[in-house]
């Protein structure tokens, strides 16, 4: 086995879910993920870590969603019986089909969604982490060779977390202390120019484990929850919503809502997203990537929201992190991210001053 | 996707099973049993029913259990739950290497196994079955072709159980009624004369579902559980015992328990057996084997004690389905099968009367 696979298992064992001695973790293996699942195996046995494993196999998710009647169960008693008492959840994903599931309608999909809300909490509730292994499937969605793909996911895994968390605590630093962000991008079709309050809000150090708050491997972004937004915004990184493409997206915003939208392509998949709900017209997170391993898009929001260079907002849902303790922040059934490459032609100020300019942070001049 | 794999799981589900709308199902799937899982999954969907799925990987084990210190936590209470709280399991087996676990130290396995006791319970409590999905180191193990031995597993598992087992109820009826059993086989090289009592034990109908306190897909079986065991029997079909074969076993009997042993190959891993506890010198089971689609040894107990014209005996632990209510049969840590082939030379005589002679039952004379 190559030894990274090795090295990716205990940094998601040790640095991300920081498992314990005795530790009930459970292990969800995806269908490509098989060697990395044992890897992991190994570097839980390795803390003396007790271990469930599930298999999680958007194949068997198909044919059980298609055969149902529908009617789903609200939060099986078992299930969630497992995720309460369980310390840690380990998400190992690996698709041998990206789109396994592209068949099942999605209001299926939304029914079995819905009446799992318990049973999703109580994963939340664990020090969970969702990490991928690189499969063939997922180097073909990245339009990459396998060998390549592989590089490029242990390049992004395999950081000195440690001096990345460090230096994405300046960044943090600012944006605790800061109240208004202006983000501005000249040379486009369309001009950026978007301000959006952050007082009173916390930013998260994503810094890939759960002593940071972040739940992903690779992770390598600071984000906070912005309200108040004004302005126009154009994302020009391409995404992927419920299987459609979706490129160049402006958004228009006043008082803290989106108030025109539009897409040179996907269109209708991004205004079903904004008509979700009232939430998902506001702003639910403000990102900036810093993980510069990360140096290509490969239609993996997991990948493409942290690259090096870009910076990313959220429409709908905030995470708690980011809220003053029992606030709630803006509520929705959806979190889109939408990415814009900032390396060129870009600022981001927060109270007027420059945190960075054309990617490159105030600190780095 | 061929046709047999949904008749197999639909055989599992409905008739072996017998799941419900609504019941909350556990499905381990084994590393090579996926494409079995989703014939399951569809299955269990057509059902209504709900599903939590498990991996379950003879490889992640093997790197779990050698990399722990192994001082296993006694029943981790997040796996006890999820058992205790579900209606079924279903276990899919299929090995890509049925030597998987070949240089597990056999403490470290049992250790790993006593500190799960309440678990193997709690599991025990479900409506289980065992199955397997035919793969290739499968067939390996059987010495035969893949094709073949797919031929053969869905020939014993796809089967008119309800008419085998109403055939297998005449059997039963004898077993109940009947006090002593006598089985001789003449011709080998020591001739098999037995005697066993089994007044008051129940005989079991296992006709391949929970509805016949029957837990294994295939079976077709009529099991008792005898005491008072006399003479003296071999065995001539071999068998594979913790990765040793054995060969020829004979056993000696007076006043219930084992007095004498032999095997012609591998008689330290019977010593073993017979050694591990008073239970294991006592028999807990009489199988009369009567699947006989099942028609050549594969070296895989789950088939090979089904097989026509077989009788298998059990050293170790009865099974309480045979016992008296409230009444503990024979007690031992172990339970291992031993069987002989009674197409020739044999007969199988309850209270004076042949059943069984030369492998043809009474009613088929």
């Amino acid at each position: 086995m190559d030894e990274r696979v090795h090295e990716h298992a205990r940094t998601l064992v040790e640095w991300s879910a920081r498992v314990e001695p005795g530790d009930d973790v459970v292990v969800e293996v995806g269908e490509g993920a098989h060697d990395l699942g044992v890897a992991v195996a190994a570097a839980l046995g390795e803390r003396d870590a007790n271990m469930v494993t599930l298999y999680g196999s958007p194949e068997m998710e198909r044919a059980h969603r298609l055969a149902h009647d529908g009617g789903f169960d609200a939060d099986p008693e078992y299930e969630l019986a497992l995720y309460e008492r369980a310390d840690a959840a380990l998400f190992l994903r690996g698709s041998r089909n990206a789109t396994a599931t592209a068949d099942v309608p999605s209001e299926r999909s939304q029914a079995y969604s819905r009446a799992r809300q318990g049973i999703r909490e109580a994963r939340f509730g664990t020090d969970w982490v969702s990490t991928v292994h690189p499969t063939r499937a997922m180097a073909q969605a990245a339009g990459m060779s396998a060998e390549a793909y592989r590089d490029f996911v242990y390049d992004a895994v395999l950081r000195d977390w440690e001096a990345l968390a460090d230096e994405m605590a300046r960044l943090k630093t600012v944006l605790d202390d800061g109240e208004t962000v202006r983000l501005r991008k000249a040379g486009g079709p369309v001009e950026t120019d978007l301000t959006m309050s952050i007082a009173g809000r916390t930013a998260v150090n994503s810094a890939a484990s759960v002593a940071y708050d972040s739940h992903n491997l690779p992770s390598g972004e600071v984000f906070t929850a912005p309200y108040d937004t004004a302005g126009v915004v154009r994302f020009d990184v391409p995404l992927t919503l419920e299987g459609t493409r979706v490129r160049n997206v402006t958004l228009t915003f006043e008082g803290g809502e989106v108030v025109d939208w539009a897409a040179e392509q996907g269109e209708a998949a991004l205004e079903t997203v904004l008509t979700t709900d009232e939430g998902a017209r506001r702003l639910g997170e403000l990102g900036v990537g810093m993980n510069r391993s990360i140096d290509r898009f490969t239609d993996s929001i997991l990948f493409d929201e942290k690259m090096g260079d870009t910076v990313h907002l959220a429409v709908g849902r905030a995470y708690d992190a980011c809220l003053p303790e029992g606030e709630v922040g803006n509520e929705s059934a959806v979190h889109v991210d939408l990415i814009t490459d900032v390396s060129e032609d870009s600022s981001l100020t927060v109270d007027g001053e420059a945190v960075q300019r054309n990617g490159r942070f105030r600190w780095e001049e």
